[in-house]
């Protein structure tokens, strides 16, 4: 093992600049305790001085008595004034917090363009600000902005800015690439200098994605010396986002043999990606690394069969050492052996040579052949392999629906659904209007349903896609409709197929809802069985 | 400027293995043109052996000329059997390309457990494949799977792999991170002592993104002095992609100096990453670094103000480059020029100073903040140009459209439309059924207007596309429909967006036949007057 790493995480502060990203404090709150239990060593919980939002924060979050350490973020000083008079820093040292994250210019460029001052006075600025907060009993990490540009600019004049730092008692030197435009081994080399020319100081990275290679700089830099990064989980930040610690924590850990985290905590980092995409409300990319859906996923015939031999073959770590898991999707190509693997996943039992087995293979064929795609419908499958395997009770039936959209020039779009079901051999009959026609559908359904299954007001849809499958015919050709569902602690995705959209809308809409009863039961029982047997498994 | 680089695009064949990704052969000839107008070097179109769809992709591709030399992709032949006899390479002879891909194994491991064979038969088997092929006078590009996995294992049997292949005429020898768990800095030192050993070879770099470090590999490899790059575009392949072009173009180009695209075709970068998302249907992140919608969007006040000084300051090259554009996210920044131009190229006159062009751009504006995309829609670009420009007769007033579909358990679903249009100050009312909504629409809004408008029939829908435009409210958010319409001469596209899918469907829809109706003419003048003066233009 080599020398620890910290883990300095900003998801809660750059984090937030990404597009689409904005988070309450409780929200927050929530992410930061599942930070600590992961095992990172710093978290950078905001800017006192912006808003509300953070000063509750901070507030709060001390109270929690957490492992990491929190840190709150600021500028240096404005130009031509006292430190003590600088309400950023004042509020810093108001937020309570053991260590603060003061983030001062090192490219000459900047200071002339952005800052309209001179270097000389710029460094007055750095150096008072750390002595200040120094004075106050802080931990103070010092951010080098645009530190890469800087030094390749004036190499001189961007290592002046961090010996200042140093000497006001900085106690970590991160240098930043803002911008996000330096190339790997650009960072090698410059870190590398750097590590000579000021030996005993404690270095840190700081990178942006702006080339797609946030995590390879920071990597570059570990390598070349420093021992913190700075980073925010799934790489959440402005523009193309920050460093991912998702990916770097296991580079570093599982590739390079360096102390990160404590081994069993690296089987959290998973669970931990995920809840937090969940609590910001940004949809995951299936292909994300070492965390995302598809990241231990296989689809061709013949890697899943070397895979079933020996999953080193197609995978470049066992995915349960970062809480992932192998999956094998279902396509095309696939065999028999796929979907047995597939049920044994679920906790299915298949006998191969039984006749119901073999129907449910030709029939999931027959489907595929039709276009349904099961590979991103592990729910639909399920219900398909269960319904074969006679373990599945379908708990209403079918009788009609009814969908009318109507447009009146000037007026907004009506959308109303009609749905008849048979419950317990009782007729229920329900009318509701939407939202656009599926969400018209999926409150008719609902209202049918949730009186006999309360369970149902936790699930709602997350996500719905439609692909038109092949574009010969046009309006007359097939639409494959995906629907992903969730509820307060597993997603399902689920599959319909048709040449009108509204009816395979409806397909997938009635499989999520199924398969979120396959865990409900009857109001009647709903408080004396909390689950019915064996409940959703998390896909 | 250092040595050019030729870079390998499987999007078609790699790039399809990724979760959610099938792509028609009319789509994978779509995205071929795109690619060769981009300028990349090779096109992998597929595995002839393995569908009718690649069949049919290779007959037609060639038909094309393109610029880009085509291949196909293929393994080395079966264990204990001759090349001459193996199908899949008689396939890809067949497929009548200038190039053929060979994989083959280079990790011992997977010669043992994947193969189950011996080491000595895994290099008769690369030998005899290779020659077969180069008799046939094909161009080879040997992809050495698993090399650096195998190379760490077994250097010598790796290296034995690499110079068997030349031996047998391999005129590339590509290195393939086949699982993604390489680092950088081992690529560089493999690659580097290569290069030593096998002087004067034609080496290629093909790289997986499970570690997040893809781009970093493919930078790594060039600089230890591979001059091929295998990647896809948007990063599209199996688990967690393959090696992103999208990024690796510019990183080289801009940041490395080297010769890969004529630069007027780096402008291109943009809009052809956007262009072959919307074919595969696969969501752009914002974030994705060059070519993303928010790859140099500013939030943050502080950075803005820095920006509207000089952009530099926030931005590591100038987004023009790539075909990007800057965004200040307080408004959307279409750019009146890029209007305007679009203006020019349609022949619609406009002066920047009247007060109709300042309203068209700033409704134009408006229309992409909900959400609109005119990249993928001319046509409706130009009806709202023309109009503006009042060069533009309504050829009908919409009243009122409803849209049925009902479902009864066992019978065919039944979709049904009315539609209330006034022609020439004639109320004229019209029901139709249809296989499917759209299709329904789309029958009732011809058989309004098919009387006075006999040419109508010349034209019909060739392609629907529906795209969700964000999760977070799943069947209450946004979606975009784009239709693709067609008569014998030109093809064009219009765009309808909404809450409601029907209405989306509608909006394109009424654009699609407005779009027709231009160069179209009344009954009464049918015969006299065969065109308007401009007809339809070819998009």
């Amino acid at each position: 093992m080599s020398k620890p790493i910290s883990i300095f995480d900003t998801t809660l502060r750059d984090g937030t600049q990404g597009e689409g990203i904005s988070l309450s404090a409780d929200d927050k709150l929530k992410i930061a305790k599942k930070l600590d239990y992961l095992g990172v060593h710093y978290i950078e919980g905001g800017i006192p001085g912006s808003n509300g939002k953070d000063i509750e924060f901070f507030k709060r979050v001390m109270e929690l008595k957490l492992q990491a350490k929190i840190t709150a973020f600021g500028s240096t000083r404005r130009k031509d004034s006292l430190a003590e008079h600088d309400a950023g820093l004042n509020k810093m040292i108001e937020a309570g917090v053991p260590a603060a994250t003061l983030v001062g210019k090192s490219w000459d460029f900047h200071v002339h363009t952005a800052l309209q001052t001179t270097l000389e006075e710029n460094l007055a600025m750095i150096s008072d600000s750390i002595a200040y907060l120094k004075r106050q009993g802080l931990e103070v990490i010092f951010d080098a902005e645009h530190f890469f540009d800087g030094y390749k600019n004036n190499p001189e004049y961007a290592l002046s800015v961090l010996r200042k730092a140093e000497e006001a008692g900085a106690d970590w030197l991160v240098m930043c690439d803002t911008n996000g435009g330096t190339m790997p081994h650009e960072v090698y080399d410059i870190v590398s200098a750097l590590c000579e020319v000021i030996p005993g100081s404690k270095l840190g990275i700081h990178t942006h994605n702006d080339c797609e290679l946030a995590v390879a700089n920071s990597l570059s830099a570990v390598r070349a010396g420093v021992t913190q990064i700075q980073g925010t989980m799934n790489g959440y930040g402005e523009r193309c986002g920050n460093a991912n610690l998702c990916s770097i924590i296991p580079n570093l850990q599982l590739k390079l043999g360096y102390e990160v985290l404590e081994p069993d905590r690296l089987k959290q980092l998973t669970n931990t990606a995920r809840y937090i995409s969940e609590i910001a409300n940004v949809h995951m990319p299936v292909n994300q690394p070492y965390v995302g859906n598809a990241a231990f996923a296989h689809k061709g015939g013949i890697h899943v069969s070397a895979i079933l031999r020996d999953s080193r073959t197609y995978e470049h770590i066992a995915p349960e050492l970062v809480g992932n898991r192998q999956r094998v999707l279902v396509s095309e190509l696939a065999g028999q052996s796929n979907i047995l693997s597939k049920a044994q996943e679920m906790g299915i039992e298949f006998n191969p040579e039984n006749e119901n087995t073999k129907q449910v293979i030709a029939k999931i064929k027959e489907l595929e052949h039709q276009g349904y795609q099961f590979e991103g419908a592990d729910a639909s499958l399920e219900l398909l392999l269960r319904q074969a395997n006679g373990d599945m009770k379908e708990l209403f039936v079918f009788e009609s629906f009814k969908m009318l959209v109507e447009k009146t020039a000037d007026r907004p779009v009506v959308s109303e659904a009609f749905v008849k079901l048979k419950i317990d051999g009782v007729s229920v009959y329900t009318a509701a209007e939407g939202n656009g026609p599926v969400n018209a559908l999926d409150n008719a359904l609902r209202k049918a349903l949730i009186t006999y299954y309360p369970g149902l007001k936790d699930m709602h849809l997350s996500d719905y896609k439609v692909r038109v499958l092949d574009d010969k015919d046009a309006t007359a050709s097939k639409v494959r409709v995906l629907i992903e569902s969730q509820d307060y602690h597993n997603s399902w995705n689920t599959v319909g197929v048709s040449s009108n959209v509204i009816e395979a809308s409806w397909e997938a809409l009635v499989d999520s809802i199924r398969y979120a009863l396959l865990g409900q039961t009857k109001r009647e029982d709903y408080e004396e069985i909390p689950s019915a047997g064996w409940g959703l498994v998390n896909h």
